[in-house]
């Protein structure tokens, strides 16, 4: 099979043999799976990552066999592997949170070379975790649900204020969006640099959209309130200046990965009470709730997805989603056929 | 009466005219005031805090009044203003959270030339903030009820874990140790460079001592679990260090009042899940909550009271404060002597 892997210096397709299902695991072929920010974060420091490993003392052969990205997938059961209940059947629509196992020791897929993800034809699957696609929701919508969990999972972890800022209106930003609106919050302030994903804000439930080239959202709120702001922008800086701008009492809930340390001003923050809130991995029950608000259709989620690409875009279209801020999702599609 | 006024250069005795008790104030007697880490600070940045008054647009002639420092007092009431309720008597022994209104925009007590603290012979409180002290309790003990507050109100900020590691065994410190010790922490790991602080934090109820000179204390906690830090030394650079040492889903509690920036590591925030809480200030029903675990008799606090300064000794005390570590509590007692 065809599997896109990632080594410290490039991105390139490779020819891998299709994996075997193990005990408990479900052969599943690959109908979308989405590009992450975390997949290109990984790509930019693949060299330190695989020195990093190097350091940890995990063995070079190991290392490199390379990593296959994709972890934001949606599958087709091809075959069960032994001890597997078989509830569903062969040619099911499937999607699972991208573990192999409930383990407290967990490794994701498309992180490792342990795991393959699924920028590759075909890639394994915990049937323990399998949940099925509703029939009359589209794969594309269904490959959402991981970054729709993840905005979840955000807006989870603290208490929904009255007002909401959200910083950055890229995959995650817009979760959060739409998880906030789902949650009943009146107030949703959202910036971004690009007046193509500020527009996308406005569809998916944003109440102000700001222009950050120009003005501060924190200019929108009532600052006789605490307010949560969601930083999904991965850009270095902007948790101090949320704990300049905040209300007393306010949560600075970061999503967004940025690399590197950073500056905050603890005195500020201790002046104002105010909580800054790390998060990343949403519960099994928070996955299995996106899928559900995904398949309700009260997302507007269609202008969510940019555009599909087949296997052999994949290294072409991470260098372009550097730079370009008119992409939201790019789905990997690996049934397509590359247009030459 | 002789009133301690801090200038941006100086700490000086000076004399001053006793207040007169405004609507709804209450004249008092200062028996006992403690000296905070927050008034060393006020006092080591006392120009900048002038500067600032001055570039904030605060009159000139009102800033050069000076500051009367100081907002962990136990009075005695002298004379009640009008509009006053007189529930207790004149000669009652009182303490109250340091403010001399509940409206929103509440001045503190000794931190600013509009509401001077008690490091005076008199100071003014409001009467409908009064708590009348037990006479069981100690005066030097109810002078603890401020810090013990803010111990109280940081413990009370984050779920009380099973497992706490308290940084710093100054005043706060030691309140958050009896505090956690009250809520029922089963695991207190407190740290600390001064052997004289450690043996505090023994005997006021951390679990494992430890010498931060030698040893971090998070090589004695379970990382399995979650684990709730609190920070309280005020040193820079002691939030990065949690987040690097911390298990995935620990809260890190900030009291410890530090200046200027300090750097922190998101991307390892994010992967454990960490959530920073700074805190400062406590309700005033932790205030009175305070006064009670105090009145209570199940709080070791003697030995945190270190001695009694009278108010011409002051100045020299906040001298020895910033390198004494075998001081927890001075207290400033008025009606001392100074002895020549």
């Amino acid at each position: 099979m065809r599997a896109v892997v990632m080594r410290p210096d490039s991105l390139s397709l490779e020819e891998r043999p299709i994996p075997g299902p193990g005990p408990g695991q479900v052969l599943v072929k690959t109908l979308a799976c989405g590009i992450c920010g975390s997949d290109l974060h990984l790509y930019r420091h693949a060299q330190s990552f695989y020195d990093m490993g190097i350091a940890a003392g995990v063995p070079k052969e190991i290392l490199d066999r390379g990593v296959v990205l994709g972890h934001e997938f949606v599958g087709e059961i091809v075959e069960f592997g032994p001890d597997t209940v078989q509830a569903l059947e062969t040619g099911a629509r499937v999607l699972s949170v991208p573990f192999l196992s409930g383990d407290q020791e967990r490794v994701p897929h498309g992180a490792t070379p342990l795991i393959d993800g699924a920028y590759a034809e075909y890639f394994l699957l915990a049937e323990e975790f399998l949940l099925e696609i509703p029939d009359d929701l589209a794969t594309e919508a269904a490959a959402l649900t991981e970054p729709l969990a993840i905005g979840l999972h955000a807006v989870n972890s603290a208490a929904v204020a009255k007002q909401a800022v959200v910083l950055g209106c890229g995959p995650i930003g817009l979760a959060v969006v739409a998880a906030l609106k789902s949650r009943g919050c009146a107030e949703i302030v959202a910036s971004d640099l690009s007046s193509f994903r500020r527009d996308l804000a406005g569809q998916t439930g944003a109440s102000v959209v700001v222009d950050a080239n120009a003005d501060t959202p924190f200019s929108h709120i009532d600052h006789s309130e605490p307010v949560t702001v969601y930083d999904c922008t991965g850009v270095s800086g902007m948790i101090d200046k949320s704990i300049q701008a905040v209300p007393g009492g306010s949560d600075i809930v970061v999503a967004g990965i940025s690399h590197g340390q950073e500056a905050i001003t603890p005195s500020i923050a201790i002046s104002k009470e105010v909580t800054i809130r790390f998060v990343s991995f949403y519960e099994q029950d928070e996955f299995a709730t996106a899928l559900q608000m995904l398949a309700s259709g009260k997302i507007h989620w269609q202008p969510w997805i940019s555009g599909q690409v087949p296997l052999d875009k994949v290294a072409h279209t991470f260098e372009s989603l550097e730079t370009n801020a008119q992409h939201v999702k790019m789905l990997v599609v690996p049934s397509l056929n590359s247009v030459k």
